[in-house]
Protein backbone atom coordinates (compact mmCIF):
# COMPACT_ATOMS: atom_id res chain seq x y z
CA UNK A 1 0.00 0.00 0.00
CA UNK A 2 2.30 2.02 0.70
CA UNK A 3 4.42 1.53 -2.77
CA UNK A 4 1.41 2.60 -4.41
CA UNK A 5 0.68 6.06 -1.92
CA UNK A 6 4.30 7.07 -3.03
CA UNK A 7 3.52 6.11 -6.64
CA UNK A 8 0.33 8.64 -6.59
CA UNK A 9 2.93 10.80 -4.46
CA UNK A 10 5.54 11.29 -6.97
CA UNK A 11 3.06 11.21 -10.19
CA UNK A 12 0.98 13.84 -8.68
CA UNK A 13 4.72 15.48 -8.07
CA UNK A 14 5.44 15.43 -11.39
CA UNK A 15 2.61 16.48 -13.28
CA UNK A 16 2.98 19.96 -11.15
CA UNK A 17 6.62 20.06 -12.00
CA UNK A 18 6.55 20.06 -15.74
CA UNK A 19 3.62 22.79 -15.11
CA UNK A 20 6.58 24.93 -13.55
CA UNK A 21 9.23 23.28 -16.26
CA UNK A 22 7.02 25.12 -18.66
CA UNK A 23 6.64 28.22 -17.29
CA UNK A 24 10.12 28.56 -16.70
CA UNK A 25 10.44 28.09 -19.69
CA UNK A 26 7.88 30.15 -21.48
CA UNK A 27 9.73 32.94 -19.42
CA UNK A 28 13.32 32.15 -20.78
CA UNK A 29 14.33 31.21 -16.90
CA UNK A 30 16.61 28.98 -15.98
CA UNK A 31 16.34 27.58 -12.63
CA UNK A 32 18.74 25.01 -10.72
CA UNK A 33 17.85 22.67 -7.79
CA UNK A 34 20.88 22.83 -5.77
CA UNK A 35 21.18 19.48 -3.43
CA UNK A 36 23.75 18.33 -0.51
CA UNK A 37 24.05 17.30 2.50
CA UNK A 38 23.41 19.72 5.74
CA UNK A 39 26.87 21.78 5.53
CA UNK A 40 28.15 21.24 2.69
CA UNK A 41 28.36 24.95 1.70
CA UNK A 42 24.93 25.63 -0.65
CA UNK A 43 24.53 29.31 0.75
CA UNK A 44 28.31 29.93 0.35
CA UNK A 45 28.48 29.58 -3.11
CA UNK A 46 25.14 31.27 -3.44
CA UNK A 47 26.84 34.31 -2.06
CA UNK A 48 29.43 34.40 -4.40
CA UNK A 49 27.71 33.65 -7.16
CA UNK A 50 25.00 36.33 -6.21
CA UNK A 51 28.23 38.77 -5.97
CA UNK A 52 29.79 37.89 -9.19
CA UNK A 53 26.83 37.44 -11.31
CA UNK A 54 24.51 40.16 -10.20
CA UNK A 55 25.41 42.55 -12.09
CA UNK A 56 24.74 41.33 -16.09
CA UNK A 57 22.02 38.55 -14.82
CA UNK A 58 18.73 38.61 -12.92
CA UNK A 59 19.08 36.29 -10.49
CA UNK A 60 16.47 34.99 -8.23
CA UNK A 61 16.68 32.30 -4.78
CA UNK A 62 14.30 29.69 -3.83
CA UNK A 63 15.43 28.61 -0.13
CA UNK A 64 13.85 25.57 1.37
CA UNK A 65 14.95 25.12 5.30
CA UNK A 66 13.45 23.32 7.55
CA UNK A 67 12.70 25.38 10.67
CA UNK A 68 14.70 28.65 10.08
CA UNK A 69 15.24 31.35 7.50
CA UNK A 70 19.15 31.97 8.26
CA UNK A 71 20.34 31.22 4.92
CA UNK A 72 17.15 33.67 3.17
CA UNK A 73 18.92 36.14 5.98
CA UNK A 74 22.18 35.44 4.79
CA UNK A 75 21.60 36.41 1.40
CA UNK A 76 19.35 39.61 2.12
CA UNK A 77 22.34 41.64 1.33
CA UNK A 78 22.68 40.92 -2.28
CA UNK A 79 19.24 42.78 -2.94
CA UNK A 80 17.81 40.02 -5.22
CA UNK A 81 14.36 38.47 -4.66
CA UNK A 82 14.23 36.20 -2.62
CA UNK A 83 11.33 33.19 -1.41
CA UNK A 84 11.38 31.27 1.97
CA UNK A 85 9.99 28.01 2.10
CA UNK A 86 9.94 26.57 5.66
CA UNK A 87 9.20 22.86 5.01
CA UNK A 88 7.85 22.51 9.17
CA UNK A 89 9.97 19.50 9.15
CA UNK A 90 9.63 18.18 5.56
CA UNK A 91 12.58 16.80 4.26
CA UNK A 92 11.94 17.95 0.80
CA UNK A 93 10.89 20.47 -1.43
CA UNK A 94 8.18 19.55 -3.87
CA UNK A 95 7.10 21.20 -7.41
CA UNK A 96 3.73 22.32 -5.21
CA UNK A 97 5.31 24.23 -3.11
CA UNK A 98 7.64 25.72 -5.87
CA UNK A 99 5.10 26.46 -7.81
CA UNK A 100 3.61 28.64 -5.29
CA UNK A 101 6.90 30.07 -4.48
CA UNK A 102 7.01 31.25 -8.10
CA UNK A 103 4.21 33.47 -7.81
CA UNK A 104 5.93 36.50 -6.25
CA UNK A 105 8.46 36.56 -8.80
CA UNK A 106 8.62 38.73 -12.05
CA UNK A 107 9.46 35.99 -14.18
CA UNK A 108 9.65 37.63 -17.27
CA UNK A 109 12.97 39.37 -16.27
CA UNK A 110 14.89 36.29 -14.25
CA UNK A 111 17.54 35.00 -16.14
CA UNK A 112 18.37 32.38 -13.52
CA UNK A 113 16.46 30.74 -10.53
CA UNK A 114 18.65 28.61 -7.76
CA UNK A 115 16.64 26.44 -5.58
CA UNK A 116 18.74 25.91 -2.34
CA UNK A 117 17.02 22.35 -1.19
CA UNK A 118 16.71 21.32 2.20
CA UNK A 119 19.88 19.61 3.01
CA UNK A 120 19.38 16.30 2.47
CA UNK A 121 21.65 13.80 0.06
CA UNK A 122 18.45 11.67 -0.39
CA UNK A 123 15.01 12.60 -0.35
CA UNK A 124 15.49 15.99 -2.38
CA UNK A 125 16.70 13.83 -5.34
CA UNK A 126 13.11 11.92 -6.10
CA UNK A 127 11.05 15.20 -6.41
CA UNK A 128 11.23 16.50 -9.73
CA UNK A 129 10.68 20.59 -9.21
CA UNK A 130 10.28 21.87 -12.77
CA UNK A 131 13.86 22.35 -12.75
CA UNK A 132 16.09 23.38 -15.76
CA UNK A 133 18.69 20.89 -14.21
CA UNK A 134 19.50 19.49 -10.93
CA UNK A 135 23.23 20.14 -9.20
CA UNK A 136 24.97 18.37 -6.36
CA UNK A 137 27.29 19.98 -3.84
CA UNK A 138 29.13 17.64 -1.74
CA UNK A 139 32.03 18.80 0.87
CA UNK A 140 35.21 17.05 1.37
CA UNK A 141 34.86 16.41 4.94
CA UNK A 142 32.32 14.20 4.00
CA UNK A 143 34.54 11.79 2.23
CA UNK A 144 35.10 10.60 -1.12
CA UNK A 145 32.84 7.62 -1.02
CA UNK A 146 29.67 9.47 -1.08
CA UNK A 147 28.77 9.30 -5.16
CA UNK A 148 28.71 5.46 -4.15
CA UNK A 149 26.66 5.59 -1.05
CA UNK A 150 23.84 8.26 -2.62
CA UNK A 151 23.99 7.34 -6.22
CA UNK A 152 20.55 9.15 -6.85
CA UNK A 153 21.68 12.35 -6.95
CA UNK A 154 25.02 11.98 -8.68
CA UNK A 155 23.56 9.86 -11.28
CA UNK A 156 20.71 12.54 -12.22
CA UNK A 157 22.48 15.96 -11.76
CA UNK A 158 24.33 17.95 -14.40
CA UNK A 159 27.18 19.09 -12.41
CA UNK A 160 28.46 18.42 -8.96
CA UNK A 161 30.96 20.87 -6.95
CA UNK A 162 33.66 19.54 -4.42
CA UNK A 163 33.36 22.05 -2.28
CA UNK A 164 35.62 23.06 0.65
CA UNK A 165 38.85 21.98 -1.21
CA UNK A 166 41.01 24.09 1.21
CA UNK A 167 40.09 21.20 3.88
CA UNK A 168 41.90 18.50 1.45
CA UNK A 169 45.20 18.83 3.21
CA UNK A 170 43.31 17.65 6.66
CA UNK A 171 41.72 14.97 5.22
CA UNK A 172 41.99 11.43 3.89
CA UNK A 173 39.74 12.74 0.88
CA UNK A 174 41.03 10.62 -2.48
CA UNK A 175 39.76 12.98 -4.90
CA UNK A 176 40.39 10.51 -7.63
CA UNK A 177 38.34 7.80 -6.20
CA UNK A 178 35.90 10.56 -5.99
CA UNK A 179 35.58 11.24 -9.84
CA UNK A 180 36.01 8.03 -10.90
CA UNK A 181 33.23 6.77 -8.75
CA UNK A 182 31.31 10.00 -10.47
CA UNK A 183 32.46 8.95 -13.59
CA UNK A 184 31.06 5.39 -13.67
CA UNK A 185 27.73 6.47 -12.37
CA UNK A 186 27.10 9.69 -14.85
CA UNK A 187 29.65 10.30 -17.55
CA UNK A 188 28.03 13.36 -18.65
CA UNK A 189 28.48 14.86 -15.42
CA UNK A 190 30.57 18.12 -14.65
CA UNK A 191 32.90 18.62 -11.88
CA UNK A 192 34.12 21.17 -10.35
CA UNK A 193 36.16 22.00 -7.21
CA UNK A 194 35.79 24.78 -5.11
CA UNK A 195 36.76 26.50 -1.79
CA UNK A 196 33.63 28.69 -1.51
CA UNK A 197 34.29 30.55 1.92
CA UNK A 198 37.86 31.50 -0.16
CA UNK A 199 36.25 32.35 -3.02
CA UNK A 200 38.69 29.30 -5.58
CA UNK A 201 37.42 27.61 -8.37
CA UNK A 202 34.01 29.57 -8.30
CA UNK A 203 34.65 31.44 -11.28
CA UNK A 204 35.27 28.28 -13.44
CA UNK A 205 31.93 26.54 -11.93
CA UNK A 206 29.94 30.44 -12.86
CA UNK A 207 31.51 30.80 -16.69
CA UNK A 208 30.19 27.09 -17.45
CA UNK A 209 27.15 28.12 -14.88
CA UNK A 210 25.92 31.20 -17.57
CA UNK A 211 26.58 29.25 -20.47
CA UNK A 212 23.65 26.88 -19.63
CA UNK A 213 21.23 29.48 -19.60
CA UNK A 214 19.53 29.70 -22.99
CA UNK A 215 19.98 33.25 -25.40
CA UNK B 1 -4.46 13.02 3.08
CA UNK B 2 -0.64 12.50 2.94
CA UNK B 3 -1.24 13.63 6.77
CA UNK B 4 -3.48 10.83 7.94
CA UNK B 5 -1.34 8.26 6.20
CA UNK B 6 1.96 9.54 7.58
CA UNK B 7 0.12 9.24 10.88
CA UNK B 8 -0.83 5.96 10.10
CA UNK B 9 2.92 4.71 8.77
CA UNK B 10 4.12 6.52 12.04
CA UNK B 11 1.50 4.79 14.63
CA UNK B 12 2.35 1.35 12.90
CA UNK B 13 6.00 2.34 13.37
CA UNK B 14 5.39 3.11 16.96
CA UNK B 15 3.78 0.06 17.64
CA UNK B 16 6.39 -2.17 16.27
CA UNK B 17 8.65 -0.49 17.87
CA UNK B 18 7.49 -0.81 21.64
CA UNK B 19 8.09 -4.59 20.80
CA UNK B 20 11.49 -3.98 19.99
CA UNK B 21 12.26 -2.28 22.81
CA UNK B 22 10.99 -4.89 25.03
CA UNK B 23 12.32 -7.34 23.77
CA UNK B 24 15.60 -5.21 24.41
CA UNK B 25 14.70 -4.81 27.62
CA UNK B 26 13.92 -8.46 28.71
CA UNK B 27 17.47 -9.20 27.38
CA UNK B 28 19.19 -6.43 28.50
CA UNK B 29 20.31 -4.86 25.61
CA UNK B 30 21.29 -1.37 25.12
CA UNK B 31 20.14 -0.41 21.74
CA UNK B 32 21.85 3.11 20.35
CA UNK B 33 20.76 4.95 17.43
CA UNK B 34 23.02 6.75 15.63
CA UNK B 35 22.00 9.58 13.30
CA UNK B 36 23.94 12.13 11.52
CA UNK B 37 24.50 13.63 7.73
CA UNK B 38 26.19 11.51 5.57
CA UNK B 39 30.24 11.84 5.95
CA UNK B 40 29.89 13.04 10.12
CA UNK B 41 32.07 10.21 11.37
CA UNK B 42 29.45 7.45 12.63
CA UNK B 43 31.60 4.42 11.01
CA UNK B 44 34.64 5.74 12.47
CA UNK B 45 33.26 6.46 15.72
CA UNK B 46 32.14 2.77 15.99
CA UNK B 47 35.68 1.17 14.73
CA UNK B 48 37.01 3.13 17.85
CA UNK B 49 33.81 1.70 20.03
CA UNK B 50 35.11 -1.56 18.95
CA UNK B 51 38.69 -1.43 19.71
CA UNK B 52 38.22 -0.20 23.11
CA UNK B 53 34.74 -2.14 23.86
CA UNK B 54 35.08 -5.62 22.36
CA UNK B 55 37.01 -7.24 25.34
CA UNK B 56 34.78 -5.97 28.18
CA UNK B 57 31.23 -6.48 26.44
CA UNK B 58 29.30 -7.99 23.70
CA UNK B 59 29.07 -5.83 21.35
CA UNK B 60 26.62 -5.69 17.54
CA UNK B 61 25.91 -3.47 14.81
CA UNK B 62 23.33 -2.81 12.39
CA UNK B 63 24.13 -1.24 9.60
CA UNK B 64 21.93 0.90 7.31
CA UNK B 65 22.72 1.76 4.36
CA UNK B 66 20.77 3.45 1.43
CA UNK B 67 22.24 0.90 -1.45
CA UNK B 68 25.89 -0.16 -0.77
CA UNK B 69 27.24 -2.12 2.53
CA UNK B 70 30.71 -0.32 2.44
CA UNK B 71 29.91 0.48 6.48
CA UNK B 72 29.39 -2.80 7.27
CA UNK B 73 32.90 -4.01 5.23
CA UNK B 74 34.86 -1.77 7.27
CA UNK B 75 33.89 -3.09 10.23
CA UNK B 76 33.97 -6.76 9.71
CA UNK B 77 37.65 -6.98 11.33
CA UNK B 78 36.17 -6.29 14.60
CA UNK B 79 34.80 -9.96 14.62
CA UNK B 80 31.05 -8.78 16.23
CA UNK B 81 27.77 -9.61 14.31
CA UNK B 82 26.48 -7.31 12.23
CA UNK B 83 24.09 -6.88 10.04
CA UNK B 84 23.13 -4.76 6.97
CA UNK B 85 20.22 -3.31 6.05
CA UNK B 86 20.02 -2.24 2.85
CA UNK B 87 17.13 0.58 2.49
CA UNK B 88 17.25 0.40 -1.66
CA UNK B 89 17.26 4.26 -1.68
CA UNK B 90 14.85 4.46 1.54
CA UNK B 91 15.66 7.43 3.66
CA UNK B 92 15.77 6.21 6.78
CA UNK B 93 15.32 2.84 9.11
CA UNK B 94 11.97 1.87 10.44
CA UNK B 95 10.81 -0.09 13.12
CA UNK B 96 10.03 -3.34 11.15
CA UNK B 97 13.64 -3.68 9.45
CA UNK B 98 14.71 -3.43 13.12
CA UNK B 99 12.53 -6.08 14.20
CA UNK B 100 14.05 -8.57 11.16
CA UNK B 101 17.35 -7.72 11.60
CA UNK B 102 17.17 -8.33 15.32
CA UNK B 103 16.34 -12.05 14.57
CA UNK B 104 19.79 -13.45 13.63
CA UNK B 105 21.38 -12.01 17.01
CA UNK B 106 21.58 -13.82 19.90
CA UNK B 107 20.34 -10.80 22.22
CA UNK B 108 20.82 -12.56 25.58
CA UNK B 109 24.24 -12.42 25.99
CA UNK B 110 24.38 -9.21 23.53
CA UNK B 111 25.22 -5.63 26.12
CA UNK B 112 24.94 -2.88 23.42
CA UNK B 113 24.03 -2.57 19.78
CA UNK B 114 24.91 -0.20 17.94
CA UNK B 115 22.19 1.09 14.86
CA UNK B 116 23.97 2.94 12.23
CA UNK B 117 21.12 4.76 10.56
CA UNK B 118 21.09 6.11 7.09
CA UNK B 119 23.02 9.45 6.94
CA UNK B 120 20.26 11.84 6.77
CA UNK B 121 19.85 14.49 9.45
CA UNK B 122 16.18 14.78 9.18
CA UNK B 123 14.03 12.02 8.34
CA UNK B 124 15.43 9.10 10.62
CA UNK B 125 14.82 11.00 13.73
CA UNK B 126 10.67 10.96 12.93
CA UNK B 127 10.90 6.97 12.85
CA UNK B 128 11.47 5.25 16.83
CA UNK B 129 12.97 2.12 16.05
CA UNK B 130 12.55 0.88 19.76
CA UNK B 131 16.81 2.24 20.48
CA UNK B 132 17.18 2.72 24.78
CA UNK B 133 18.11 6.29 23.25
CA UNK B 134 19.10 8.15 19.59
CA UNK B 135 22.44 9.58 19.45
CA UNK B 136 23.64 12.69 17.05
CA UNK B 137 27.23 13.00 15.61
CA UNK B 138 27.82 16.27 13.96
CA UNK B 139 31.20 17.19 11.77
CA UNK B 140 32.82 20.46 12.57
CA UNK B 141 32.90 21.06 8.47
CA UNK B 142 29.29 21.13 8.71
CA UNK B 143 29.01 24.32 10.14
CA UNK B 144 27.79 25.31 14.19
CA UNK B 145 24.45 25.88 13.03
CA UNK B 146 23.18 22.61 12.60
CA UNK B 147 21.03 22.21 15.80
CA UNK B 148 19.09 25.26 14.85
CA UNK B 149 18.50 24.13 11.36
CA UNK B 150 18.07 20.63 11.60
CA UNK B 151 16.08 21.00 15.54
CA UNK B 152 14.38 17.65 15.67
CA UNK B 153 17.17 15.18 15.79
CA UNK B 154 18.95 17.40 18.41
CA UNK B 155 16.13 17.86 20.89
CA UNK B 156 15.51 13.81 21.54
CA UNK B 157 19.15 12.56 21.11
CA UNK B 158 20.56 11.74 24.66
CA UNK B 159 24.03 12.86 23.61
CA UNK B 160 25.95 14.40 20.94
CA UNK B 161 29.17 14.14 19.73
CA UNK B 162 31.25 17.08 17.60
CA UNK B 163 33.28 14.75 15.36
CA UNK B 164 36.03 16.04 13.64
CA UNK B 165 37.78 18.49 15.76
CA UNK B 166 40.95 18.05 14.02
CA UNK B 167 39.44 20.25 11.63
CA UNK B 168 38.33 23.06 14.23
CA UNK B 169 41.45 25.20 13.57
CA UNK B 170 40.41 25.51 9.50
CA UNK B 171 36.61 25.99 9.86
CA UNK B 172 34.77 29.32 11.01
CA UNK B 173 33.37 26.71 13.58
CA UNK B 174 32.33 28.41 16.80
CA UNK B 175 32.04 25.60 19.72
CA UNK B 176 30.17 28.43 22.03
CA UNK B 177 27.82 28.74 19.65
CA UNK B 178 26.81 25.19 18.93
CA UNK B 179 26.76 24.16 22.39
CA UNK B 180 24.79 26.98 23.32
CA UNK B 181 21.87 26.19 20.44
CA UNK B 182 21.63 22.73 21.64
CA UNK B 183 21.54 23.49 25.56
CA UNK B 184 18.74 25.41 24.67
CA UNK B 185 16.93 23.20 22.25
CA UNK B 186 17.90 19.98 24.92
CA UNK B 187 18.76 21.26 28.30
CA UNK B 188 19.10 17.68 29.57
CA UNK B 189 22.00 16.23 26.42
CA UNK B 190 25.87 15.32 27.08
CA UNK B 191 27.94 16.34 24.73
CA UNK B 192 31.30 15.08 23.52
CA UNK B 193 33.61 16.50 20.93
CA UNK B 194 35.67 13.91 19.07
CA UNK B 195 38.05 13.23 16.64
CA UNK B 196 37.22 9.19 15.34
CA UNK B 197 40.03 9.86 13.20
CA UNK B 198 42.81 10.14 15.54
CA UNK B 199 41.23 8.88 19.03
CA UNK B 200 40.44 12.33 20.55
CA UNK B 201 37.68 12.58 23.20
CA UNK B 202 36.58 8.96 22.25
CA UNK B 203 37.17 7.35 25.68
CA UNK B 204 35.36 10.42 27.39
CA UNK B 205 32.63 9.65 24.77
CA UNK B 206 32.61 5.68 25.78
CA UNK B 207 33.05 6.11 29.62
CA UNK B 208 29.64 7.58 29.12
CA UNK B 209 28.21 5.40 26.99
CA UNK B 210 28.93 1.90 29.32
CA UNK B 211 27.54 4.16 32.66
CA UNK B 212 24.30 4.39 30.50
CA UNK B 213 24.43 -0.11 30.14
CA UNK B 214 21.56 -1.15 32.50
CA UNK B 215 23.65 -3.72 35.33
Amino acid sequence: MEIRIMKNILDRNSNKAEENRKLLRENKVMMVNIISSPGAGKTTLLERACEALAEDYSIGVIEGDVTTDRDAQRLKKYNIPIVSINTEGGCHLDSHSISKALEPFDLASLDILFVENVGNLICPSQFDLGETFKMAVVSTAEGDDKPSKYPMIFSEARAAILNKTDLLPYTNFNVESYASDLRSLNPRIKMFQTSASRGEGVSEWLTWLVSQVEG
